[in-house]
Formats: C-alpha cells, sequence, structure tokens
C-alpha cells in the first residue's frame, strides 16, 4: 500500500493532481474531489440512522475503494465493517486496518480461495458468500490448511438475477453443508436487491423490496427451524436501506453511494417525491474538469472525457449551473453546450459523475477539499484491484 | 515509472494478474491478455503499409498507454513517433524513451503548459496543437523560460466537432503568430476526423474523409501563400488511414485501435463489405474473464464488469464462441446467456472488449501471451495519466 501521508515524492500533474495545502484553485484536472464537509455530513447521516434503527451498517467499500473513507465511516459513522467484491480489495482493506470484511461475492478460483483464507492472518473477521454446495470443500480445505476461519453467508438472489440461489431449500442444504464444514462458519444471509436501487418511484422501489423481504424471512425461518441461527442478515443500499433497515428481518446495511452520490442515484425519488440529492443526500464527489477550448462560440471543449469517468449510467451533471450543459463524452474530452459563451478557457467546473462505482476506479487519487484549500490526499486505495 | 522487467517484489493476485514463465491458466482473472503473435502482425501489417505509400506512422499511444507497445511499434513497424493526448502521458513515453512525442490536443493551463515546455529536457522533440491566438503567447513564454522548443500544429476541426478551427483564414492566421514566437515552431497541421472512424459503410467514411482532406488541402494551399510549409500533416485513423495515406495531402498517420481491435472497431466495413477484424486486422487484446456462479442453469456469471472495462461503445463480445453470450454489464459481474448450460464455474472465457482505449485506462498491466505461457508483463505506463 501507499503510504497516504507521505507526499514527499509527489510532483503535482504527474503524480497527483494536487498536494495538501494548496489552493483549490490550483488543483490540476481532470480529477476526483471530495467536499469533506459534505461527505462528513453523509457518513454521519447514515450512521444515526442505523443506529436510530437498531441496525448495523457494513459499508461497501467497492464504491470508493478507498481505506481512507473506510476509516472514516468507522469513526464518523459507526460502521461494524466494510463489504466488498473482490479478494484483492479485501486485501487492501485488512492491510489498511479494516479488522471485519465481507466480500459480498463468490469466491471460486482456488488461488483467491487461498488467499482469502489467509486474510484472518492480516487481522479481518473474513466473511465471503456461497451460492452453489461445491464450493465448500474448496473454501474448508483452504480454511483447514492455514489454521484460519472464514463466515459463509448464503447468498439469496432476491431480483438481482444474477449470483445467488432462489428457494429456501437450497438456502438450507448450504448452509448446512457450511455448518457442517471444518475451518467454516455459518454466518447468516447475503441478500442484496441490487437491480431496484435506481428505480426512479419509491413504491416500485418498495413493492421490489417487499418481495425480497419475505424471501428473506422465509428462508431465516426455514434455518431457524434446522436449528440454524443467522448472525447476519446483510442487504441493503443508497435506494432502499430505509425499507430493508425496517423490516425486522434485515440486520446489517450494506450502502455505498449515500456516502458521494451521483447523477444516477440522484435522480431516483424519495418518499415525497423529492430527488435523493435534493435534501436526503449531498453530493459529495466531484470530478473537476477545466475548458481547454472554445474554438466554437457556443460549446466548450473541456477534458474529462471516458479516461476520468464511466457513463455506463449516463453523461454527468454540471453542478449547480443550468446555463451550460455537458452533452457529449468522448476518450478525453467532453462537449459542453454553451448557448450563451459564458465560459473561458481555463474556467473549471465541477460534475457530478453519471455512476460513482466505476468512476471512482479510474482514478489514481482523492482530492479532499475543505472550502478554498486542499486539506487532504487520499489514495484510491483498491483501484485495479479486480481480482 | 515503474520498473518494467523486475516482478521479485510483486504478488500474483494482488500485485500483477500474472508473471512471466507462469502457464496462461493460471493467469487472475479478471485481466487484460494480449495475444503477443496477433499484435506484432498488426504493428508489422500497418507499418508496412505506410511505407508502401510513402507516409510516416505516428502511433497513437492513448489507446495503450504503454511505452512497451510504442517501442514495439517503432521497432516492429518503423513508427515515427507517438501522439497522445495529455502531457502527463507525454511526460511518460518521454521517460521512456520514445524521442518524438506529439500532444494531439490543445494545452491551456499554465502549469500543463510548463511542463509541455521542459519535455524536450527529456529527450524529445515536443509538438503540441493549437486553435487559439491567445494560447501562442504562453506557449511562448514558457519556451523561453526553459530555454526549449515547442512545435506547434495548428488543429484543423474536419469534422469531429471538438477542438479546431474550421476557415483557412484562421489557420493561416494563427501560424503565422506561431512562426512569429520565440520559442516557438511552426510545424504544421492537425486534423484527425474522429467522428466518422466507426460509422459502418466505407463509402460513408470515405465521403466524410474527402471533406476533410479538401479541408486540409485548402488549407495547406493557403498556408503555402504566405511562405508556410507544413512538416506534419497529420491525422487518419483505423476507419480512414487508407483515405489519407492516399490523398497526396496528409503525410503523417496517428492509428491506435488498429494494432489491439476492439468489438466496436472490428464491426466497420472494408471496401468488400467485410468486417476489419475479419481479415483487416486481429483481435490483439482480450478481457480474460472467469465463471464465478452458475446458480441459475441458463446463465453464468463471470467477474469482469464495470471495473473491468468501458462499455460506453457498447457490450464485450466473447471470443470464437457462438453459444454463449455476454448480454450484461453491472459494476463486478457479467451475466453471460448460456442457453444450453456449456460453461462450468471457473472457466475461463476471452472477451473482446467494446472499445479499447478506456478499457485499457482501467487495468495496470497488460500481460502478453504467446501460445499457452505467458511470456511477459508490460505496465499500462501513463494508466491514469490524466491531468
Amino acid at each position: 500500500m501507499k503510504d497516504t501521508t507521505d507526499f514527499s515524492d509527489l510532483e503535482v500533474g504527474y503524480d497527483v493532481p494536487a498536494l495538501p495545502g494548496m489552493d483549490a484553485a490550483d488543483i490540476q484536472t481532470p480529477c476526483l474531489v471530495l467536499d469533506l464537509d459534505a461527505l462528513e455530513r453523509n457518513i454521519k447521516k447514515m450512521g444515526d440512522w442505523a443506529k436510530a434503527h437498531g441496525v448495523r451498517h457494513r459499508v461497501h467499500g467497492k464504491m470508493h475503494k478507498s481505506v481512507d473513507v473506510a476509516l472514516l465511516q468507522e469513526k464518523l459513522g459507526g460502521s461494524c465493517g466494510v463489504c466488498c467484491q473482490k479478494v484483492s480489495e479485501a486485501e487492501v482493506f485488512a492491510r489498511g486496518g479494516i479488522t471485519d470484511v465481507l466480500v459480498s461475492n463468490q469466491v471460486r478460483d482456488p488461488a483467491k480461495i487461498d488467499r482469502l483464507a489467509r486474510l484472518p492472518k492480516l487481522g479481518a473477521r473474513t466473511i465471503c458468500c456461497v451460492d452453489d454446495l461445491a464450493n465448500i470443500a474448496d473454501l474448508s480445505a483452504a480454511a483447514q490448511r492455514h489454521g484460519t476461519q472464514i463466515e459463509c453467508l448464503v447468498e439469496i438472489d432476491c431480483g438481482a438475477g444474477r449470483c445467488g440461489v432462489t428457494r429456501t431449500a437450497d438456502v438450507v442444504e448450504i448452509a448446512q453443508a457450511i455448518d457442517a464444514a471444518e475451518g467454516l462458519k455459518f454466518a447468516g444471509i447475503q441478500a442484496y436487491q441490487g437491480a431496484m436501487q435506481h428505480l426512479d418511484s419509491y413504491a416500485d422501489r418498495k413493492a421490489k423490496i417487499e418481495i425480497a423481504v419475505e424471501m428473506v424471512r422465509d428462508a431465516v425461518n426455514g434455518l431457524a427451524a434446522v436449528g440454524l441461527e443467522c448472525d447476519i442478515v446483510g442487504g441493503g443500499g443508497t435506494g432502499s436501506y430505509y425499507f430493508e433497515g425496517t423490516s425486522g428481518v434485515y440486520n446489517e446495511l450494506q450502502c455505498g453511494s449515500y456516502a458521494f452520490m451521483d447523477a444516477d442515484y440522484g435522480r431516483i425519488l424519495d418518499e415525497n417525491g423529492n430527488r435523493i440529492d435534493d435534501g436526503e443526500w449531498e453530493n459529495a464527489l466531484f470530478i473537476l474538469t477545466s475548458v481547454m477550448s472554445h474554438a466554437k462560440a457556443e460549446k466548450a471543449i473541456v477534458d474529462a472525457g471516458l479516461k476520468a469517468q464511466s457513463v455506463d449510467s449516463g453523461l454527468p451533471v454540471i453542478y449547480g449551473r443550468t446555463d451550460v450543459k455537458y452533452i457529449k463524452c468522448s476518450d478525453e474530452h467532453g462537449v459542453v453546450e454553451d448557448p450563451n459563451g459564458v465560459l473561458k478557457v481555463n474556467d473549471k467546473l465541477k460534475l457530478v459523475p453519471g455512476h460513482c462505482d466505476p468512476t471512482c476506479n479510474v482514478h489514481d487519487w482523492y482530492v479532499g477539499v475543505r472550502g478554498d484549500k486542499v486539506e487532504t490526499l487520499w489514495p484510491v486505495s483498491a483501484r485495479g484491484k479486480a481480482y
């Protein structure tokens, strides 16, 4: 891991986009900027909600891939640990001091299973998901080989249509096999409904989660009937946490995007029909970009294109401006409609990315800003850790 | 720059997806794999074409962001230098031993201009684009400050609709100002038509380039009329190089994707109506991915999602298979339709990415494979160099 406090050998504009203490006006673009005040408020708010509702919050580290953000979520938000999607990510978080790590995904490759089994030696409680009986012998053998324990959640596919089983009978069968396996511990259920998080309508999201809750409730009851208790019943995202968190079935939330927000999530509506980025959560993450050509009167060309963001969930939105609009994205350029010619070369714009997770994954650094000053520089610690 | 030959401290699965000498079957997924035989054939073929047609080839380094690939293009393809889009990329190539570097883009930020003016001190001929008279004084002052020379191309917008001027009068005015500025040298014209490269029809692409060629010809004549010669008339991509290269006006091509190919480029048609990935160019770049869940009979879940690729130009295509199809991409997962249930957990698939440039930019390494063995490991040297 990069040392997150020693910047002495880093050159601004080559290694890093900025250095602590610098004026925000001197940040090199394009880069990711975090509004630290907004970030802290988001983290505290979600932590308070979970506490008030008697559920734990295991923050999703796959969104930010940052040890520093995860530690802040522990400190200000009282998070109980981190979830992430890859073994290499889990290693980054464990090495960075997170002591409770869930790989909320299947681990099947023999080399990855071996690495997972060594994670507890880094001081981290280690949990993964299982959706296939055939996985259990491999996990068990690896844990025994290293003299460690891997906790396992049975994954239920409650609507996302990816990994996971759908029948309670399968959940129970897999859980019993885990319970019987040396080196493994049955720890509960993973049931994240990812497909509905971005539905605009609150009622539509609620209806989808009601189905998920019923599936999970049935599984919990089925497990109880054979004497298996769930320490963790995990799931819930930024678009649904209030449903899972008040279900009486889930006891651990797994929100990620709430901390940073993005344009696609921001558009979904709360119970009162208001956008969730208009009161519920603040935009804390921005792509800072500069105008680098204005050869045509009515459009400005900015320096943030596909190498500075992912547009899988739509184009970025220019923050706080209605007079200019980001309308096109190519490899290195963004085209900004500027009908009144208000922008000048070297003007800076703050973009709210369309989708925060894959956008963070193309950058090496977060520039943490408070007011007009760069306060901190955080590596995107698990960037590129896709294995 | 990372040392590209010393792998002694790198751990497979954490730092790198593979190590030289390893069986290809042991590569950790998801990662980028280069078929070195196919890559070498593509590079040699384009180099031979340029030589046979009496034009130079300045390869586009923004595509691969790799010093190793650029050096191979010099060795096997006789490339005259590299173009790239950012000053930080240019620094990577210059530090890596490329001695002729064009930033085929505007450089406007004062800090970036200062860095550009220092590039010649790394031993590289340094060229950039200009589309605004107001840029010239800044470039000139920086070159004088560092006692260096920056060569400048006037950028013509010949259809891409981004940077660049459109009238010959403007080209001439900017060129004369460059010619008169201390520390700068007028070097010619940049005229890359990016917007048409991906049009399927050969005839449609030809029609677009004919417009571009006429604009450039007019500008070259206008410049000659005031006594300015163009050392470089640059442009041309994988979908058009045969038009620019035989135009009698362009003398320097700037192809990138031909070396790796991707699914979006592969679909465009040649003069005879054949896909260009069916004979003209070979797929040399793949995202290697593994099946990590098959809990549903008819679909397999693979470990390459949005963190392993950019889907801006469409989903990846599974190479050499018609029985299975990549149909959906989320952050960490791909959904593969497997109607006959032929895939098993841990099976590996080779994906041809939808768009190579932004896909390469999310990975740290290229795993170079020949036959069944990993032959080399190349860093994506300029990954994340977006400043």
